[in-house]
Parts: structure tokens; sequence; C-alpha cells
């Protein structure tokens, strides 16, 4: 048995509710990370859940390709968030959650990426713990993950960054961008940004005031290891109007530090074709 | 076509020591990130690789299990690295990939994790590029993201960390530990160090001495997703003197932030029993 088969059981007891135990014990919830949106990046594990599932709790960026793999009769539940526009706010999609595994059906919790980063995994996971309801964690390769593989960007280099920050670019409050600008700006590491897209300008404009070089190298990568990924690269200074240039949507990753000039070596060409990039490198 | 699997195709070159090209194309590389060890954690994209291989260069930190999706009469060449003790030196180990290549061979370069995080796959990369040979990338989950999910320690929180860092806990050179102690020591955030457990007792009085509480939760994960996996939680005060008691040995992470305290609640329990940790929770 591996390791990450072992699931949670508690003891029984009452619902948050204060409604008394339904007859059934209630539905182990499997938390899968389903990687950045390109089926081959599921793990076999996740692949195996989902050909298992018979209830699906799925969000925005689980890209359909990876919904394929579900049994066709399995039951599916949307519950993204769009950026802004939540389909379900967190709340209520942890009070469905329980109220299913409750009911003691098996439920599967499917979330793009890994559920523990950024992921809100570990609110659910507490959520599903409170109530005594076993659960497992399945993780899930990170967009930055695939994005850097997709677009030749590695994470790390001995060159360029001894460290990997990841980061969202997107804050809890409606009180504007509230990230930690001093740590952000240290020189030689990468860092990654999720969901700062609409906030670009100001991210570049913080991370040079606060000590960056204003021709750090700098990357968009958008839909990460989908069939329409695109990456754009450039620097602090100009990256704000590439982005406008070329009409940038969320879900893009900002890439930024040394390793984003590697790309120019790095990226990966067409298959068969001699010198011709498969995405057009549109900016250096 | 998954956008993954283009390849790297460039005009044929000299080779790098003059001598003149072989008659034979160079045969395509493959990196690819074996994950945490689990080999259920291995990517759809991962184990393909693995079952067409013929040729594989494998690392230290690649578990046996992984390499059992090779076919039988793959050639396996141990290159791995342990510790200090490195089998082949890395320009050894490049130099060896690209002469494989040359001869036409497809090579399939197998590392733990991921490639691009810490895995020095972006120089192995840049060796292949300059030599006009063909490579393309498969990521694989990182041991911080296996660690996470198999002990219950979520890497970001929005109640803990709004940003998750990665870094190495050794050095490039023989200087002593040269990490960048300011930055890591940022309050609201994860921390993950690899290779740092022989560092421990450096490392924690470096992140108290930037500025990290001394009960800031800290946790060690020995041998992360594989049967014998190990946590010990503590803080950033008493790990040292806990990874003594313990016997803690590489590979193992380091993890310092107040996720690590959600582990109370939600380590995995083994599967059907009530209460019971699958795997002791050795301190709190």
């Amino acid at each position: 048995m591996s390791v990450m088969e072992h699931s949670r059981w508690l003891a029984p007891a009452w619902p948050a509710d204060g409604a008394p135990m339904s007859e059934h014990p209630p539905g182990l919830v499997t938390l899968v990370g389903a990687g950045p949106g390109d089926p081959e990046l599921l793990t076999l594990k996740a692949v195996k859940a989902l050909q298992a599932a018979k209830l699906v709790l799925y969000d925005h960026l689980v890209s359909p390709a990876v919904l394929d793999f579900l049994p066709p009769d399995a039951d599916r539940v949307y519950v993204g968030k769009e950026s802004s526009r939540h389909t379900l706010p967190q709340a209520s999609i942890i009070e469905l959650m329980l109220r299913l595994a409750r009911s003691g059906r098996p439920v599967l919790r499917l979330k793009g990426g890994d559920g523990y980063i950024f992921g809100r995994g570990g609110e659910e996971a507490q959520a599903l713990a409170a109530a005594g309801i076993p659960f497992t964690v399945v993780p899930g390769l990170t967009a930055a993950q695939g994005a850097a593989a997709s677009v030749g960007i590695p994470l790390t280099h001995r060159d360029h960054a001894c460290a990997l920050v990841l980061a969202t670019g997107h804050t809890r409050d409606e009180r504007g961008l509230d990230m930690d600008w001093p740590m952000l700006a240290r020189p030689r590491q990468t860092v990654v940004l999720y969901m700062g897209v609409n906030n670009l300008p100001q991210i570049c404009r913080q991370l040079i005031a606060h000590g960056l070089q204003a021709d750090t190298p700098a990357a968009l990568v958008e839909k990460a290891t989908l069939p329409d990924e695109r990456c754009i690269t450039g620097t602090l200074a100009d990256l704000p109007q590439l982005a406008l240039t070329h009409g940038v949507k969320p879900p893009a990753l900002i890439m930024v530090g040394g390793v984003v000039s590697l790309r120019a070596q790095l990226m990966p060409l067409a298959e068969g074709s001699t010198a011709i990039p498969t995405r057009a490198r549109i900016a250096a």
C-alpha cells in the first residue's frame, strides 16, 4: 500500500450544524490536484481517482481534457471560480462538499494545479477534518512547473537563482495589493506570481521600486501547457506594455528573474523542424 | 499533439570537441522528473517515457519503484549523486549524456523531483542546446509537494502563508552556507529547504537571528512519500535536537512556517482506523 493511500478516519462526531448523524458513515473525500492543464501531466494517482469517481466537484481551472478521464456516468458539479466572478463562494463550496460527503457518497474534489499551493486545499481539508469526514490528498503539478518545462524557463539555475518564490498577485481583501515587496525584490531568486496579470503594471513598478533592476528579465505565460499557450518575454520595464499589446488574459503566470533569459536558448522547437519555434517567441 | 511533446531540433553543428559530426543524427534526450519517490506520483507523460526508454541515465534520488516502469531490456546507467559523495561529477554526467545522444540513441535522463527545481536540469538543457542535440522536458512533482500532501502540511494557507519559498540548504562553493537569510526569515511565508539536514542547527539559528520567532513551527520530512517516510515536527528552537534524537538523515526536507501547525489537524490517519496515525507524529 502506498503511503499516499492512507485516508483519514476520525471517530464519528456530530455534524457542525448540530443535526443528528446520518445513518451512513461519511464518504471519503479525495482532494486531487489536476495539474496545469495538459492531461498528460496528471499523476497516475490522479488518473486512478478520476477513473473511479462517481461524484466530482471541480473548479474553473480544471481543463476539459482532464475531465475526459471521468466515467461517463459520474456526476459532475461545477463550483469553479473565474477571477472575480465566483460561481460559488468558498464557504458554499465547502458546505456543499461536506453535505455530499455526509450523504455517504465518496467525493472527488478536483482543483487545478496543486491543491496545497494556492488552491485553498488546506482550508477545505481543515473543514473536512473538523467535520470528522475522512479525506486524502493527491498533489498535482503547479502551473509554474508546467510553464517552466513547456516554455523553456528553468525555475532554478545555479547561475541565476538559488531560490524559487511562488506568490499570488491578488489580495485577500479589497485594500489593494498587499504583497511582501522587499522579499519579492531580493536578487538571485526566481519569482512566479499567480493570478497577477490584472495588476501587472503595479507589480512591475513595485519590484523596481524595491530594488530589482528595470531590465530584470520577466515573462508572461498564458494558459501554460495547453495547446493555445503563449509566452511573452521582456523586462520589468516593458512587460506591462507587451501584455497590453498582446492582450494577455488570465489565467497567466508572471515569471521574474535571470532564468527568464535562458528561454532564448532553451525554448522548445517544433518537432521535426530545424530552427522554427513552435510558439513564436513574441518578444525578447 | 500535446504542447509538451515538442522536441528541440537545431540545425546540425560541429560537436563541441571539434570532431567531425557522426553520420547519425543525435538522439532525442528526454529530461524527465521522476517526482518525490512514490511511483504513483509520476505523471502519465513520465510513465510513457519510461515505458519507451532504451537507455536511461538516472540519479540517486530516483526510487527503485520508478525504475520498475522501464522495459527489462533498457540500458540503465547510474550517475547518481549522494550528498557529498558524487558518483560522477556534473560535468562528467553532461559529457556522458552528450556522447550517448551523439551516437544516435534516444536517451532518457531521469532525475528525482522536478528537473527544473534544484535538479540542475537547466544546466543539462543548456549543454544539449549548445551541442545542437534535440531535447524535451517533462516536469515532475518536487519533494515539497509530495511531502505536503503525504504528511498534512499545506504549502500555502490564507491564514498562515501568502508565499512559498523553495531554497537549498547547502552551498555551491565550500565557503559555508551562503543563503539569503533576510529573505528566508520574512514573516507570513512557508519556507522549504532541500538538502539542508546536515546544516540544520545553523539554519535554525540564522532564521531566528534574522527575525523569525524561536517558536515558529518547523518540520523535518525524511524520505517523503516513500513507505518509510517520517515526519518530525517542532519549532525552530528544538528541531535540531529532535533531528539528533531521531537520527534524521538525508534526503529530508526542512519545512518552516505557520502551516506546519496544521499537521496536528490534517495529518493522514491509517485507512480503516478510527484515531491512530499511520506514521506516529513523533513530536508536536
